[in-house]
């Protein structure tokens, strides 16, 4: 058998290759991001999702490194998981370290960890890789791209970017290394989708200034700002903004004072002296001198802004004449918590300004004209729509077709499917098994889909259990069956309910001559059938038979 | 005291005066519209949510009339329910009148109910209210605003509306009317918000014509087309592509089946002999001649589309070359379970074309500039802005206040608030108590804070009970206690867990002096540590103590 280099996006629902990406050629594996998925409405209870490492169980002496593109979580939250897993050099920008290192050491990893830093122009050699770093812009700053020289082609690998002429860090997209690579003739390019359904080119992140600038000069209040504590350039603007509009900068919200703190030790974050307030001492100024950037853009329930939207935040009560900014966008299935946030909000007294209503927010992900402009420069054999669902993936796959991809050359796939190139030609081979695993508290994996059923059922109409005491001599009932039940009517009002399944349970065990099996069974389904009928509910129904 | 007219939105969350608003005036009330809300995705297991009658509770009598705009189902579901409170004559359009028949029919109520069937430009009088009936677009026939008359002033409602000069039902906005309206002299408008973010005008419902084609030219399989079954002028531009394009047309889904019938039957849409075919005809047909009109654009799991995406409808198949068009707008809340389905189809081999990427929808509510035409045209004395959430009324009052209402005359209100009009002027005067009332199976209101509460926690940790024995002469366990576990960690696979939860409650009994309240308060607290120890979950727990 003859190498071939396989190309796997690794994870299960949701964005494809987004998580983390495996590069195979013989008996060497680079692994390309490890990150997190947050789970969606329906997944009760879970905590979050990280991808099926099983893949790699039995290969993990094979693997030469692990590189993380950026910061963001769904690139590298899943770090201190496949650590567990896999002993691997990391290569990482400076940023990307400070961030994960923050999660090795929640997590007791930082020790033996063996971190690199990288920065855009670097060359490493892994195994028969040899990947070469490029800086792409992202709303996370030092975010790169990889160009893998593979034995049988190269590969570039977009990364999450945007391209950005004029981006408040002052570092623009390389074109020069992105036409070089072309020129070199690349075998596949993965290219990041996630505005595949987007039209035209996306806004540089400059846009925003005019913005802010027109909400600074008409608040009268305090101003507000919730952004996402990883976009560090937008923290950028608004630090600028209350310079220019000479007001002050308070940070709320835990994970917002911790990034603006990393990142301006780290040199990302540029805060005059003076600026920077206390979130403790805002009330020592005037409002009109204000501004308070928070976390909360989700609407997340714990955040400062939603907190501070039902009239919760230990710090900062909501007060009419208060501006507040959502300088970001919805990532889908939390609009109905980002829409209960304003409205609360308005009900507050404050102004809302949000992307809706004005452009405070810009993507950092490559609309459809970007995505072109990448596919031109590289001018990929084979192109692979990554870092989107597949309905982003099947659009990106069509504009490449548009640029003259070949058709067969696009090769669309879920998680898991394996993208096979042997030098001659790319083919789509078979899907491994597996896919992902549910973080649950700290049980990882160990809730599947009959917990996740039984979640569904209790969330929709409680449980019943009833206590069934029954003479060891005899197998008659040894008094009225005890009925505990939460979630599915509101007890303390259901008495006479109660005593009706405590009657049908006593007449299911009169009329039955089976074994507490068959007792078990019956009442399930006549208690069942008895609390449908009264309710139009479906309870879980328990049976706990004991002799006594 | 001398009368007052007090407006009241009625309600809870959500959309203010969107289900249910109230007139008085003196001993006389009139209702606009007794809709259903749907519940958000955090009120587990309920199934709709109606407004809460209480204020109406001791004022029955008074009730002159139910009017209802239009026949949506948050205008028109709560009917039912309503109806069982108050006894009052039903004013409505034909098409209305005949979707509030069915669901009376379904509740038994159709005999006692009185309906009446009204006209654009028909005018009855409820007690002091003289009320006029104006036609208005809407995506769904049949839809009317209202003038008025009060023994203060006159008041325009405008139903859910938009401006549609070239609809697809050839009725257009009666603007003669509406400046009538306006010279008369009106003293309060209350007008529908919900697009109020929306800048420009609505788009003609014509506009999907072009669309269609489109997709009707470039489809070479069957076309599917899911639209909300309301949506009675999207199904005839469905029916009229199909002829254009030389397909026929089958239906798919239980409300679209029985819209598509009653529709037919008042007259609502026109479909010509030959064109419909039973679904089970459709394999009888070469692919190409096929559209298939279904329910399901929001990704509702028992829907005719869900059940295709995922391989499960009894009559469709979704095989490669099927081109699916979903003819609707994301409802707030369904855009997980939207993006979830269009991926599935994807999966499925089907070209997916939807809102974002092709313009295969229009809305059926007035854009900003729309509702500045309608001020424009009222010159309302108030503008009391409805039909959307708080940031929505938010915005539309700041369009009013651009068109010269001043700030103090725009009221905008959550439901439950009086605004009272005294022939001088019009004041937000108190707030009633009560909200919405859930509605779950056949409970009306059963379900409140405490159940909603245990449902959360039992969505996201299941429970554990834990049934003790304790003998009845000594107070010691008489054995092991028995663990019954749902929805917290995989039973099957947890047996040490469970014998280490045992071990502690035996603990706990052994140290305890107290009585039974005292054991089971210590067993959950002790219990909930071991747990929360070992899993980092917090579920559900109830100790029942049982003397043998």
């Amino acid at each position: 058998m003859t190498n071939k280099l396989r190309i796997i996006p690794l994870g299960g629902l949701g964005e494809v290759g987004k998580n983390m990406m495996v590069l195979e050629y013989g008996k060497n594996i680079i692994i390309i991001d490890a990150g997190i998925m947050f789970p969606e409405n329906d997944m009760l209870g879970i905590d979050f999702i990280i991808p099926d490492f099983n893949y790699l169980a039995d290969k993990k002496d094979m693997v030469r490194g692990i590189i993380i593109t950026h910061g963001h979580e769904d690139h590298v939250g899943g770090l201190p998981y496949l650590l567990q897993e896999i002993k691997a050099p990391i290569y990482t920008t400076k940023l990307t370290r400070g961030l994960a290192e923050v999660k090795l050491k929640e997590n007791h990893l930082l020790d033996e960890a063996e971190l690199n830093t990288i920065q855009d122009g670097d060359r490493i050699a892994l195994g028969p890789f040899r990947v070469e770093f490029f800086h792409v812009c992202h709303s996370i700053p030092d975010g790169v791209g990889l160009a893998i020289e593979t034995p049988v082609g190269l590969v570039v690998h977009s990364g999450d970017f945007k391209f950005d002429y004029t981006p408040v860090d002052g570092k623009p997209p390389n074109f020069a290394k992105l036409a070089e690579l072309g020129g070199r003739g690349v075998l596949a390019l993965l290219s990041d989708s996630t505005n595949a359904e987007q039209a035209g080119f996306t806004r540089s992140e400059r846009a925003i200034d005019g913005a802010f600038d027109q909400v600074f000069q008409q608040a009268e209040g305090r101003i507000i700002v919730a952004t996402f504590a990883s976009l560090i350039s937008r923290i950028q603007q608004v630090v600028n903004a209350a310079i220019r509009h000479d007001r002050k900068v308070a940070i709320a919200g835990y994970s917002m004072v911790k990034n603006v703190g990393m990142a301006q030790e780290l040199g990302y974050l540029s805060i005059p002296p003076g600026v920077l307030i206390e979130l403790g001492d805002i009330d020592k100024l005037p409002h009109h001198k204000v501004v308070i950037i928070a976390t909360g853009t989700q609407g997340e329930p714990s955040s400062a802004l939603a907190r501070m939207s039902i009239g919760r935040h230990r710090r900062i009560k909501v007060v009419s004449g208060d501006t507040i900014v959502i300088s970001a966008h919805a990532i889908p299935g939390n609009e109905e918590m980002i829409n209960r946030t304003i409205n609360r909000l308005f009900q507050q007294g404050a102004n809302v300004v949000y992307e809706k209503i004005a452009p405070v927010h810009v993507s950092g992900h490559a609309n459809q004209e970007d995505q072109k402009l990448l596919i031109h420069l590289i001018k990929p054999e084979y192109f692979v729509p990554i870092h989107g669902e597949l309905r982003h993936l099947t659009m990106h796959a069509r504009i490449a077709q548009e640029m003259g991809v070949p058709a067969a050359n696009t090769m669309v796939v879920e998680n898991g499917y394996i993208l096979e190139f042997d030098g001659e030609s790319g083919r789509i081979a078979e899907r491994i098994p597996g896919g992902y695993v549910f973080v649950d508290g700290s049980g990882v994996g160990d809730i599947g889909p009959v917990v996740m059923r039984d979640r569904e059922t209790l969330a929709s109409a409680g449980f019943v259990v009833a206590v069934i005491k029954l003479d060891k001599e005899t197998g008659q009932p040894a008094g009225r069956p005890e009925i505990v039940s939460r979630g599915f009517v509101y007890v303390r009002e259901s008495a006479e309910l109660i005593e009706r399944a405590q009657d049908k349970i006593l007449k299911v065990i009169e009329k039955s001559d089976g074994g507490r099996a068959a007792i078990s069974d019956r009442v399930r389904t006549e208690l069942g059938k008895l609390l449908y009928d009264e309710t139009k509910r479906r309870p879980m129904i328990l049976p706990v038979i004991m002799e006594v």
